[in-house]
């Protein structure tokens, strides 16, 4: 049974996880109204008492804390939670919402939000069986560009879809090595042991919701092959010397990798995951169709029938006005002063706002397995020469009557 | 035996094929110093005329004319011409290149340079047996960018490579439905039976060189997938109604077909072929190493040991000085006059001075079937769920010992 049913009362939330992440991510619900933090929960105390000091510095009451392994348990059962978010390792994060959904309660997770088939089958039979959710706090899909590219599809502009790439290419090689050429938790779970997309969500998430994955359509199979892998003893032998053990070791994960998506309904997604080479920051974030393109590397669009040069690309600027999202358009002065260009603030308050009208969340348990089985489902594919890998259906048929996620949820 | 030994003498060419590019070609060749244009082929007498006087114009002797379907056959015997270059349809490539090495003579062919995996082999078999050489003239391979690429590369600017992504991404339906809405010759050869990506080489041609293939490394497979089949029937029904049988016609071939290449030495390749849809033009042209990344798309680069600002792009422009590659900062002014930015000149260019010094091709009869083949081996894949299909090894192993190609072949 769910706690809560007065939507003027506020939304109690329970954090589990608050290291870099998780504090900041708790900070950005203290900016929200009608929002209280009751609970915490850390195996490292100090984060604990940092985070009820932020929680008290902002006018609430002290919030429970935790430090037990399991303690995650406890925060799902206490009655004054309506709500448990988890920003843990990511092996925690199914656990977390596991145990949360089967206390009646609503979940929130950051990113992936399982690993392997059977954490993502668990989820989605967890949600069914106790009829809570579970939302996937992927704030990339809360980006002002890719919102606005979702407002501009349901405004025909791209005429009908047939293609889209994305994709996560962003050196993280400083935040995978610390600063005595040690292994951090990056090179743990993604490079040292895998290989294939293991952080794929950034990515397609937008893309998912552009093109009516699980509400219509669905991802059928996927391709998927990496580059050699370099990148990372490059990195160590340059900073820490080329004797350095890490400099020598051999990591399974490619440099680049790159994933071709076909979908139910004939539109295919380019998916790029290159993490491990010196580059800037681009995630692609192109999409295409019969009158139109819109790419996020250049910030620029072409539509066929109002762009005034043919086949030049025209600057974003001019439809900001008429086609940034409207909760863009809202909370865009509040949202920037929160991480990730503001997404952090506008995916917090789409969790918030669902769980105080007892609504389903935009990016639900199925979106959720969808997006994170691609680590499994691309890992496979790349260990057996680029094989097609089918996806799980995880709506069981469902994506045929589910309905377009509307533009604004809550 | 080759006709000519003495590298005084004029390098005489025979045209076979005199329409748009088969005239442009040899407008670039006739700007070239010690060649002669001695045979003109076509089946439209008109065409021949035409090209007939432009040779006479530029001062040099009227060229003997052929009319005749397989006149090439006699051209390649005349013993005033020493190499034949032909941009006659696509299923003549291969049968004229045959004929001409047959006869002892150099040949030069637009793309593709074969039709599947029987014409491929006949033409490298061809080469091998005859001891003629044979060039797909890919002047794209000569953009400025590219080849400034390329010097780069060898100048180890971007470290150990890992990865490159590539296409042909040019709005081609004006060129593709005529103007009362028919079927023209792209319709035919790319679009209406066909599937895949159907003409790759200017695209996969420049990268092929940066990364060595067929010199030191190959290609080993790819897995490919096409989108959804719309542009075209839009493009008609838009401008020709949507009761124009062209409009409801089934074309095969998807609107974006996307392509992923495994080599043997780890480095892997994105391909696109997308052009159908509406889209300012784009060949992407990306390469990225351990150390830093090129991206033609954005014109810009990024070096981790020399850029100013971490991982934010530069402008070329600062390295073209440095960089520029030799034939471009040798014949650059003349270059830019002629078709395709320049290319067309460079790329004639080498293949005249190869033919005048006995030298191989920079671009040679293992390249023009490899660069073909990807036409038959994508559509095979993307018939197959973008199962991945192998790329034959047309050196048979030679790819082992072969050099790179040099910076400047002639």
């Amino acid at each position: 049974m769910f706690a809560m049913s007065n939507p003027e009362r506020p939304v109690r939330l329970g954090f589990v996880g608050v290291g870099s992440r998780g504090t900041s991510m708790l900070q950005t619900a203290l900016m929200l109204e009608g929002v209280e933090i009751t609970a915490i929960s850390d195996i490292v105390p100090e984060r604990v008492e940092r985070a009820q000091q932020l929680v008290m510095e902002s006018g609430q009451p002290k919030p429970k804390g935790f430090t037990g392994e399991e303690d995650y348990k406890k925060i799902a059962d206490l009655t004054n939670v309506d709500a448990v978010f988890t920003a843990t390792p990511w092996s925690l994060h199914t656990p977390v919402m596991v145990a949360t959904m089967k206390a009646g309660k609503y979940g929130g997770t950051e990113m992936p939000a399982c690993d392997g088939y059977e954490e993502a089958w668990e989820l989605v039979e967890t949600a069914e069986q106790t009829g809570m959710h579970c939302m996937l706090l992927e704030n990339y899909a809360y980006m002002r560009n890719v919102m606005m590219v979702l407002n501009m599809v349901r405004h025909g502009l791209f005429g009908e879809l047939t293609h889209c790439e994305t994709g996560y290419q962003h050196d993280v090689r400083y935040a995978t090595i610390g600063d005595q050429g040690e292994l951090l938790w990056r090179a743990h779970e993604r490079y040292l042991h895998h290989t294939g997309n293991r952080y794929p969500t950034h990515a397609i998430g937008p893309v998912s919701q552009w093109i009516d994955i699980n509400r219509g359509n669905k991802f059928e199979y996927l391709v998927s092959m990496s580059s050699r892998s370099l990148g990372l003893n490059h990195y160590v032998a340059k900073n820490y010397g080329a004797d350095h053990p890490n400099a020598k070791r051999q990591y399974k994960a490619g440099d680049v990798n790159c994933t071709l998506i076909q979908t139910a309904n004939g539109i295919t997604v380019t998916l790029y995951y290159d993490s491990l080479s010196p580059r800037p920051v681009d995630f692609i974030y192109r999409i295409q169709g019969t009158k139109g393109i819109y790419s996020g590397t250049l910030d620029k669009i072409y539509l066929e029938d109002t762009s005034p040069v043919p086949h030049q690309w025209e600057d974003i600027e001019k439809y900001v006005e008429e086609y940034d999202h409207p909760l863009w358009k809202k909370y865009g002065d509040i949202a920037v002063q929160t991480g990730h260009g503001g997404s952090d603030y506008l995916c917090m308050r789409d969790f918030v706002e669902a769980i105080r009208h007892q609504a389903a969340f935009p990016i639900d348990v199925y979106d959720a397995a969808t997006w994170s089985i691609i680590t499994k489902l691309t890992e496979e594919s790349v260990l057996n020469k680029s094989k097609p890998v089918d996806f799980p259906d995880f709506t069981r048929s469902k994506w045929r009557e589910r309905k377009p996620l509307p533009i604004v949820n809550s």
